[in-house]
């Protein structure tokens, strides 16, 4: 039994993209454009209307079957979605119709095991993944189990807000997985990127003092220009180890490191100019690579090294305050759903930059 | 000036075993047994006499230039040295004449920086390390910085506690570091030798579950007498990451592993089988070994390597704690002091079996 | 929907102890043996059929209006019940037909707001509190939200793990709270009733050291029998502040201290004898009873006071594998349901040791 | 041995205020301008030619005897003195002649017990405290110990760091044991004085909102210009509670309370506003003062009352870090030190707003 829709019917058809089988097919036509059945949540859901939705290079990798993990065939992709609920289950109390939320990678958890427990839902065994193991929200309308949906505050530009909720909670949580205090210096491996230029505004936001790390001039102005304490160019410097560790007073080298690169190297090099009793955050997961770190410096150094994946439930929360707050602007352009192949040819050929973020109007 | 022994002149002249020069000898004439002058103790610090001290690896590998850190030359080694007080510098006020105390592998550090102010000593950029940079418990007489000399309850067995000193209070800190609480499981890997079976008293007398990982049976039975909650055959074991899961109750795995080994795969291999969220301590330093993780599942399962050195001065009064109440027995036995060459060929040939201790009156 | 029991029917009927109003009744005759409809379970609940409950002070509060939170009328108390699934809802997917669960006194919660999604459920400003606002367990069947319900391993004893459920969860919470570590030491107040013995049990377990407070000789044989390291008895101490620092080896007072007595003048003298930086943790709610502490002193020893509540869910877990591993006992004796008044007269009177179990089945 | 001072002689006499016995006096008369000796410091001590000193409320109290900890006498008082480095002791290796160097609350401790080995100094039952038990800051040369003396960057105004010595570091410190996290809410009690316009600061540059609590339009502004997110006026409140709560956004009330108030009735106000799970500060010292609150509320809502003291050594290097980096600003004035009565009298009158800073010189 469902509460309904107050202003207007739900429809019974809407336009979705469709990825109809992993591979096969050229980037470029990956995905389908066509019309769908409307969802029907269950008493423990509720259904979005998403306005837009942020594109992620993890849609990328679901749709090209790039993981060992399995794929949901055939898939609606879309973990970045925001719009208006439009139907709640009977048991959702704290969601109503006419409310903004939003999905995200975590549609949902069993929200009983000892991870679930614990408020590290992200580690649950039975996830149900947007856009991966259950449809996304490249459609107009989709499910969310209303425990898991994030709650957004209205009057919030909802294209804006989309790209917050996969890239901005991850790099949120990992500075919070990091264990660092305000006042305390945060290399950002990448930090020219779409989740490095988030994370040296939640690291301002919080209070620390940001080195950022990445190649070329551009990316050292827009890192400045967000607020880094200092930037060092890997392109150009003939010792990264010594100039990271030359950008906090004292030259003992950042409290903690996030590692948000697509390729292995930083991850092998991070311990080098991490402090000692400092931590390496690992958030970036290039494809088949190892972290390396040798023992003897490693325990003698009392380094830590730490995985960081998507946000829980609470992360979500304070992510988006932060964001309410007007603290943290993502970068996007927005072009129509229908488009989606053309982003993905984009993307897959390394021209993007900030975020895209389709409108599921047209 | 100092507040001289009570009861007896402190002599001019004392034995011990001095290294001349690094490598260059066999193992078995490595030490010269002679007298040399006592050392005298400046105002923060204080002057043992030495009665027994336990006999380490990492003496063989001081002694023999191993390590790239340089070796003071000539050098008294040995850092498990339990004894008597029998001098006190001016500025020492907890410390008198007839305490006992012990010298264990951090004499002394700076006591100023970041590092000590935060009760990290063993971090700190000036350490003075025992029978490394400074001479050691290998002698009669010899000196403590006094905020670093192990406090020892009046009456406690020196001979049995002087193993305590390095070994038992590296693998208390270890677990500290773990962050694991009673009722967790903990795998100890290396848990039939010397440093595993204080770990395994340790583990068990902070409330935890230890699943011992060893190689052969009889260690097997060792670790079952000490404690642990299962065993885990290395060598007869089939499939050693689902066998380590499986003893636990939910199959999940440890919460966390503490790593002695002396070899490098179970670095390498100790992350396949730790909890999501789970904690691996590396402790054990084999030569030239890495740490190797993929990053994929390190990062999705949200999984932590720490290194964790020696305990800081806190973790010793700790440790020594619950050894006086009975708690941690460590195997040893007893040789004179003009004996240590001997004792390190035995340790040169992997002969030994517990820990062997040194008398310095003979 | 539900999924329904296969070993025979749920009958429509069943035999349960009513309060029918609160007060207006003297105690001995406050509750009604009667037949009532067995309840059906929505789609994220289980019905347990109870084979046997607890009976907790709380219960006797609740019946009697004591508190200013309104209560359930008419109502089925208990909170400490045990029993076995008959039926689950058809959202729960880690329950089934046949399992072992228990339902305490948090019986569900939002799981959405902050407090939830941070693993604070007993905070949920939503709460359906057992025998308090929804119908408890001194019935045959009683409805848990299945997220909620304590999970207990087959093979259980359900009359001696009742009392767990709520005193057992409850002390394992606040020792918890207290952030003591292995080896140090916990006043325990009030440690010779029934939540003293099972916290100096868990005490005990978790590597710590009990102090335990109580009055008269017999309750110190018992706290002993328990494994206190010391006992204190207020009944005959001439200065009890000075007696329960002497009990720690150094004499600066136990690290922390669990406040379980029903009387006010505990919680005014606990600062006074914990060691500065030690956490006063309040668990007994003696009614009007106050804090007080003086601000100077509370200051410069940076002391801690601080309330802890019932367990959340992963203590509830854990609490239970602690008494799974035969670690916890609590002294219980078993009456038939229909007797329940006769508990309530015993109680009001003072005159219970131990606890007292109700079967449900006479 | 020390190493003398390079530029110049370091003079035999010096002028200095001297207490000369407590209370008996008027407070216009309390201190004697005249000169004394310059001490000699020891092996682990520093001499400081104070340029600057703040005054504190600390002093006049200590000055009147109106503490039960008993006073030195005759007293040089002060402890917020900002100076060079003139002379060192020989076993002090990382302060040099002509660093910079402040005196604080702390001036000493033993450095060997359980709370100098964890880094809680200020609890060390042997403090040193300037200006109480030992000589202070309102004197041209100061003495040190070099473990506790605050580092203070060349360059700095040495005037304008003196507040920072104690009113900072003490206010700082109260926010980090709060356990609260960046983004979080903040009540800061007294948010208008001298404590709490440093705490606004500190509050704002660790990323927390902070709600300030006072009385009167004119601290309202005051606190809007530093940063304060609402603030609420207790003259003029008709529900201080209600209003408080509401200025978080989602009502629950501020995560955490700092209580720096010189009055009573806010140390038993403080949980009824403060959020569950939150935790309230208690810093500032009314005289006779009690905390009270119900335990019933306190204990089913889970809040922490915790007290704070002065800041440990790293907290010093962390609070003035923030003040380096230009974060941190205290109104001061400045006079001579031999006007020191009469910045007394005032304070004693009440008739003080933001602090006083002495100069030596005059």
């Amino acid at each position: 039994m469902l509460t309904m829709a107050t202003n207007g019917t739900i429809p019974k058809e809407q336009w979705a993209m469709v990825v109809e089988k992993t591979g096969g097919r050229t980037v470029d036509a990956a995905c389908v454009y066509k019309q769908i059945p409307v969802p029907v949540p269950g008493p423990d859901e509720v259904l979005i209307n998403i306005k837009y939705s942020g594109v992620c290079h993890t849609d990328l990798h679901a749709m090209m079957g790039d993981w060992p993990l399995p794929v949901k065939m055939p898939l609606v992709g879309g973990h970045e979605g925001a719009g208006v609920v439009v139907a709640v289950g009977e048991l959702v109390k704290d969601l109503k119709v006419g409310d903004l939320a939003g999905i995200k990678w975590l549609n949902g958890s069993c929200m009983a095991c000892g991870f679930c427990r614990q408020a590290d839902e992200p580690l649950c065994g039975e996830p149900r993944l947007s856009g991966y193991t259950v449809d996304g929200t490249f459609q107009q309308y989709a499910i969310g189990k209303a425990a898991h949906v994030a709650r957004i505050p209205q009057g919030t530009d909802l294209k804006a807000v989309a790209p917050v909720l996969c890239a901005g909670i991850t790099v949120y949580k990992g500075i919070k997985e990091s264990g660092i205090r305000a006042g305390q210096y945060i290399a950002i491996v990448g930090a020219g990127g779409g989740l490095g230029s988030l994370a040296l505004q939640y690291a301002k936001a919080m209070g620390l003092q940001a080195i950022a790390i990445d190649g070329g001039e551009e990316k050292g102005a827009t890192c400045k220009t967000l607020g880094a304490a200092a930037y060092v160019d890997f392109m150009t410097s003939k010792d990264l180890v010594a100039e990271v560790k030359a950008a906090t007073p004292d030259g003992l080298g950042p409290h903690a490191v996030l590692l948000l690169a697509v390729n292995e190297k930083p991850f092998q090099q991070a311990t080098e100019y991490v402090r000692s009793r400092g931590t390496v955050v690992c958030i970036g997961l290039p494809a088949n690579a190892y972290l390396k770190a040798g023992v003897f410096d490693f325990v003698t150094r009392m380094i830590t090294i730490k995985g960081s994946y998507v946000g829980n439930r609470q992360d979500t929360a304070e992510a988006l305050e932060f964001y309410s707050k007007g603290l943290i602007q993502a970068p996007f352009q927005v072009v129509g759903l229908s488009q989606l192949n053309e982003v993905y040819q984009k993307m897959h050929g390394g021209q993007i930059v900030g975020r895209y973020v389709v409108d599921t109007s047209c």
